[in-house]
């Protein structure tokens, strides 16, 4: 352990480099539309801030110097000092920040395996101990998964009802942009980590790789908001996005021991577009976690020595025969289809759910219904000694896995001594039935029990059980395989029986893969096992189930995208040339907020009450339109404020006083008009934010401001009040007439736009590329419209269904007129240049003029 | 056999779902500043005439049909022309593409390994038979590859000198965008693959996989290029970067048998944004092709069934101890600064041969001399009898990695029976000398001759070589930690001993991901060896060996892209803050070349002859400068062309010989004074396509199209000749004067603007993201300036020189004055807006109604 200890140091100490070529350069990729300010800007005050942080600390380091150099080992503490002050410096480094992920990530999860094995030996414990009688059996066996998923589904929907389900269609449309705050919080952590912990130590067939992206994102944003505490480079939007990415690797890495399928995995499923600078977090942050999670596993003597998770043993010398390759091409195809029907059944089931009204009310109203009930259903079919004797129903989902990918064969080799099922592989085995039925049964059964239970408001995921059942279908084949070639297929003399294991790594990859609609199962299958001896026929079977699945379904993630109806942005349609017709003039907004550079503080007032959009438009004046830059909402509202807040207040009030004082000297008002006042006053206040709801909070300071003084006030001078109420608000007003001093304001001056001809498909990628969530849209210069991710979404989901049907864009009758051929571009070029003619332009346009000028 | 041309079929028949969701969506990404135009104006013109050529085909067919009619097998050869449409209907297909791709590369992968095995095969047996005297034998074994290496030079130098070194920088920069037309040609095909062939078949230390990278491209633009002749859409430019991007995948995949790792290796060497909806593309092409590459190992019976490339059987129950992870953390740390010593080697050998103007020169005049004298050394040194008999010289670089990749200890174990070295392991072993000491020779001397071979100028890649170094530098440390400890490290009771295997693997990874800067030599390595059990040591060996080597030095593609100067936009430096004070305004070209939507044919003439973008900006007129669109440089050619071209030109001569042979009857004029004429005419084209060199070519059709014309007036009229000139030049001075019509003419109505104030940063980020060469300038609307690829290129190189030391940007002065401040970025909008009212701006501004009416 010592000796891992020091490796764990080494590796630590080595980052040191990593963070050359980690820490800015990442920090550009994935920023538009989202980042704060100017990075130069950011950085500036970033240096100026840690000089400042230098200053304050080096200050109470002297003071400490001071009062320890009387003690005895100063030198000691001055040398502490000196390497704590390093390490703050080094808190920011990326790779610090990584290792920590993965050290916690690693934890979590071994701490999570580790309760959810005592959980299920629980449920064995008990199963087995009553085996006098079959009914407290059955109770015993039905009763503890009941319990533990309605627990769980209680403790999620009451702490943090964001925690439900996989959460990898949450992480894609995040990592797209799109802010979804709730779903990055400690309520939420804590509902996933414990919920999840119950619901897979239920024994249901749900899976934990989705949840845990979830909880590696969960952690990254937290880690990331406590780190802010010693380092302002952590406040960094986009640096926090990049964090999440690798998050999502760590998060697979450390759930299967998977780092280089982890990475894989969560970049084929989350991102659209990758920057590839950014690979190397991903594979540093789930190396370690993976490092750390098999290491757990070593120091509590589960493991000699680091290995894989489902550790198989085929041969090595002749894996399988070229022959047996269409086997293999069955499986990937049948799991094609397989994966495309998974999908769809989990869409049905939930569809079914909510369309049936009568239910749908039922089981609002006792929301836990149907989690006990779905668990009842489950477990009472995999009862051992019911029918869950003729589907191997008592093993666990990893015990049924382990066994599953075992390299000896089950059915009968000829003449050969019968195999002897030893340990679980016994489960499979039954007196009167075949293996091959049993196998049937248990894929049947498993596959709609899993896109049911899957459904069950708990976190869970769907990979896990997919990949089971995967395998068992793969194990189908090899067996019957086996069974028709008692020798092997080879035909040079030396005999290579047939490894139905084998088979049901292949199976597991490929069913997997086309439910998630990715390749990178099939790494994850080689990290697993700890074999890649079977890559061409995992290869060849994952990308023929891809193939299949994905012209017949969206994966699982995108599906569940739609059914929760997720701000994504989605794909668009695969040769929709109509789409090409579609400009952004068509599908702005034309009502764009915006501010003029000499409104008032009214104006800014009123826009902030009505608009929506995270940054605003600053134009030039109403009559020009001319776009100046976009300015942040929070930088306005802090405008705002501090216009009207609390230190001008003050002033304010200490001026007015100091003039009344003089002049008055009258009764104190009873304290009842006072109030009522006030009460009006706040009538008044939310009567305004109603109207524009998303703007309660930001009114908050400015509201609290203002009852802060007024209560001030109340101590002082009592009697003033009534008169000192009214003049404020004669004060506010005045101070919302004044012009707005933008100069403390952080104006990005080239905000991103678009013209108001480019094409729909154009904006797509852009918006996709740089990951926007609005362009503003300009014709010369003049702002005309906005287009933000919904508009764009609209306008692509209009003419793209769900199933794939191809329905006419809405606005493509307009263009299909003939706009798309060239001479009619030129035409309208030509109109627009005499739509400018006509419109007094900067300079009087003189043809000869030009002409002679552009000779 | 069967069954294997059985999958063949049914993989190419479910390629068809793969065309589902493969043809259109890739299209879109990388698009901006190549796409020639509009995608759906693009696509109509593209169904008109594949409908037209199916008519033509189709009334070739009723020939057919009626002739093969009196046939007896009517039927059958019905049947085989519909399938021969289906056929042609389905080319244009991409998994049609990949597949073609793929087969054709595993077949010259195959062919080329059977060479190079053949050519290296003659050597041994050329060696062996002269045993009788070393002399001979030493001449024999020097002259061999001398010869070759010569051959491969010589021939690589008369045909195509692109072909040249490894290929993978000029492929990086071919897929960001930028056109190196003369190294996609047929030339450099067959220079390269024969070029290749022999320079690995002399038996240098030299590597195959980067040249197999271009050769894939080559392979996937040639084919494009071939299939274009059945579909236009192998026409679409952007479609075919793509298919170059799933070519290098292959390239790599088929050389090593290594698909996932094939892919990842391209995209982290290649990309710097990478469209994950590619990803699939890539997989496909490389499965298939490491398929069949290995199939045909199969068929050729070298091999009886598929395996890995370089197969280890390493013990699977327990691959290596916790323990022994310092020793890999080492041989990754040491392994990195390795890499980054190679790289700085290579470079030093490429720049010293070119300062030194002497040796320079010299070497320059006799060309084949520079290989001629490094094979001589090399081979001499590594002469069996001489000083190779230390360094196991002779071995290829083949054999040499199958013996340090075997799973058997050569240091003596204790008391243990003495290791027998049999077959090439022998090599290693020398009687007077230690094994360690052999195999420390070898890194050293493999080391420098690897340096050095990579700079001779024939096609080659340094992975292979380098990645031998690496597997020797892990045996090295394998076989000490065996030495040291005899027993292994685990306490536990089961003796398990030290496998130097795994550290050759674990080095041979680490070396290469160093050399390469890439983290995805961990999956070639699984993919070689067939073993993944190494996983966690190999992965924290990479990332060390990266970390090191990436803070010291750049990669060995990236040093060869500085070092050959090649297009390529250089990633912005670490932590340059200063970055983001330059703005586009202090980069951008102001002399903008543009045509005025009223310019004259003079002026477009005139502007092509100066400008040498690719797409020109189309304004409103030369006051306004408003941006109203861009235009292809070759549209404009065709404008021209067609204003100027033979149909009008004769048109004009007709109506002129109508009207002048009324009036003349005149004697011929003597020729010599003709052809002065034309003499002079040739001179005034050749100067003006002297002033604007590019342009030469784009006149030629117009010049020919005069001289045709004039000939042909020759033969007709020799008589009106010298008149006719004179009026043709009149007509075309006319002709020039007249207004443009741009009516026939693709406009691009939405080119990529951006506005003066975007940052360096911000535009970097923009170009290589969207894959620009070029984008306008605008200020409301207004085109101010152009910034290309080589403006901005400057602008970073300004401030990062090679060795990553840090100088001021060269603007930075103008910008730290405070402009960076949020308080002048306000003030200097106020400017603006001063500036803009001091214009005539298109509605007078008045602030009072701007106030009210943002009320």
């Amino acid at each position: 352990l010592f000796v891992c200890i020091c490796v764990c140091v080494w590796v630590v100490g080595l980052g040191l480099q990593l963070r050359l070529n980690s820490l800015k350069p990442m920090r550009r990729y994935s920023m538009y539309g989202r980042y704060t300010q100017e990075l130069g800007v950011y950085a500036k005050e970033e240096a100026a801030r840690l000089r400042e942080s230098g200053q304050r600390r080096s200050v109470s380091r002297t003071l400490d110097l001071l009062e320890y150099d009387k003690g005895r080992c100063a030198k000691c503490r001055i040398c502490t000092v000196r390497c704590q002050k390093f390490l703050i410096s080094r808190v920011g480094e990326d790779w610090i920040f990584l290792i920590l992920l993965g050290l916690l990530m690693a934890l979590v999860s071994w701490v999570m395996d580790f309760c959810i094995a005592i959980c299920l030996q629980a449920q064995k414990w008990m199963y087995g101990g009553l085996d006098s009688n079959v009914f407290l059996q059955y109770l015993a066996w039905v009763t503890y998964p009941v319990v533990l998923i309605t627990f769980s589904a209680g403790f999620t929907q009451i702490l943090a009802p964001q925690a439900v389900g996989s959460g990898i269609p949450e992480m894609k449309t995040i990592l797209r942009g799109v802010v979804l705050k709730e779903y990055l919080t400690f309520k939420t952590f804590v509902a996933k980590v414990i919920g999840l912990t119950c619901a897979l130590g239920s024994g249901m067939p749900l899976g934990k790789e989705g949840p845990f992206v979830h909880i590696a994102s969960l952690c990254a944003a937290l880690l990331s908001k406590f780190m802010s505490l010693f380092g302002g480079i952590y406040e960094n939007e986009s640096r926090n996005i990049e964090m999440l990415a690798a998050a999502c690797a760590v998060g697979v890495g450390c759930c299967f021991a998977a780092p280089i399928g982890g990475v894989l995995f969560s970049i084929e499923v989350t991102s659209t577009f990758f920057a590839v600078r950014n690979y190397w977090r991903g594979f540093f942050a789930a190396t370690f976690s993976a490092f750390i999670f098999r290491v757990l596993a070593v120091w509590n003597r589960d493991e000699e020595t680091i290995t894989a998770l489902f550790k198989t043993s085929f041969r090595l010398d002749f894996p399988f025969d070229l022959q047996e390759l269409p086997a293999f091409a069955v499986i990937g195809i049948a799991n094609g289809f397989g994966g495309a029907l998974f999908v769809y059944l989990n869409r049905l089931i939930v569809q079914f759910m909510r369309k049936q009204k009568a239910i749908n009310r039922f089981l609002m109203k006792k929301r836990l219904l149907y989690p006990a009930l779905v668990t009842l259903l489950i477990s009472t079919l995999t009862f051992p000694p019911g029918f869950g004797q003729f589907m191997a129903g008592k093993l666990t989902q990893k015990e049924s896995l382990v066994t599953l990918l075992d390299n000896r064969t089950w059915a009968k080799q000829g003449i050969a001594e019968e195999f002897d099922y030893i340990g679980h592989s016994e489960a499979w085995k039954h007196p009167q039935v075949n293996v091959f039925v049993t196998l049937v049964l248990f894929i049947v059964m498993k596959f709609w029990m899993s896109a049911l239970a899957t459904t069950i408001p708990v976190p869970c995921g769907a990979f896990m059980p997919v990949f089971v059942i995967g395998a068992a279908f793969g194990r189908l084949v090899g067996e019957s395989m086996a069974a028709w070639f008692p020798d092997g297929i080879h035909t040079d003399g030396t005999i290579y029986p047939i490894v139905p294991g084998g088979y049901a790594v292949v199976g597991a990859a490929a069913l997997s893969g086309a439910v998630t609609h990715t390749v990178s199962t099939a790494v994850i299958v080689f990290e697993l096992t700890g074999q890649i001896s079977h890559i061409l026929p995992v290869m060849i079977a994952v990308i023929l189930a891809n193939a299949v699945a994905q012209s017949l379904q969206p994966s699982l993630y995108d599906s569940i995208i739609r059914i929760k109806k997720l701000p994504y942005l989605p794909e668009l349609g695969w040769g929709h040339h109509e789409k090409y017709n579609i400009r952004v003039e068509d599908i702005m907004v034309r009502d764009v907020r915006y501010i003029t550079l000499n409104c008032s503080y009214r104006d800014l007032h009123n826009v902030l009450l009505t608009g929506h959009l995270k940054t605003l438009a600053l134009v030039e004046s109403t009559e020009s339109m001319i776009l100046l830059g976009s300015i942040e909402r929070a930088q306005l509202q802090a405008l705002l404020s501090l216009q009207l807040g609390r230190p001008r207040r003050l002033a304010y009030i200490r001026e007015r006083a100091v003039e009344d004082k003089k002049r008055l000297s009258v009764v104190s008002n009873d304290s009842s008009e006072n109030s009522s006042h006030r009460a009006s006053q706040e009538v008044r206040f939310q009567v305004r934010g109603h109207s524009g709801q998303r703007c309660k909070k930001c009114f908050q300071p400015f509201k609290a401001h203002y009852f802060q003084s007024h209560r001030k006030k109340c101590l002082q001078n009592v009697t003033a009040e009534f008169c000192m109420s009214s003049k404020i608000t004669e004060w506010e007003e005045k101070q919302l007439d004044e012009q707005v001093n933008f100069n403390n304001c952080k104006i990005d001056p080239a905000p991103f736009q678009l013209v108001e001809r480019t094409s729909l498909h154009k904006t797509h990628t852009i918006f996709s590329l740089l990951g926007l969530d609005h362009a503003f849209v300009t014709s010369i210069g003049r702002l005309i419209g906005v287009v933000s991710l919904k508009e764009l979404r609209k306008a692509i989901e209009g003419s793209v269904t769900v199933k794939g049907a191809k329905v006419r864009p809405p606005l493509a009758s307009f263009r299909d007129s003939g706009t798309s051929s060239s001479e009619n571009e030129a035409t309208e070029l030509h109109k627009l240049w005499d739509r400018h003619k006509s419109m007094p332009l900067p300079r009087e346009h003189t043809p000869s003029e030009s002409d002679e000028k552009s000779q």
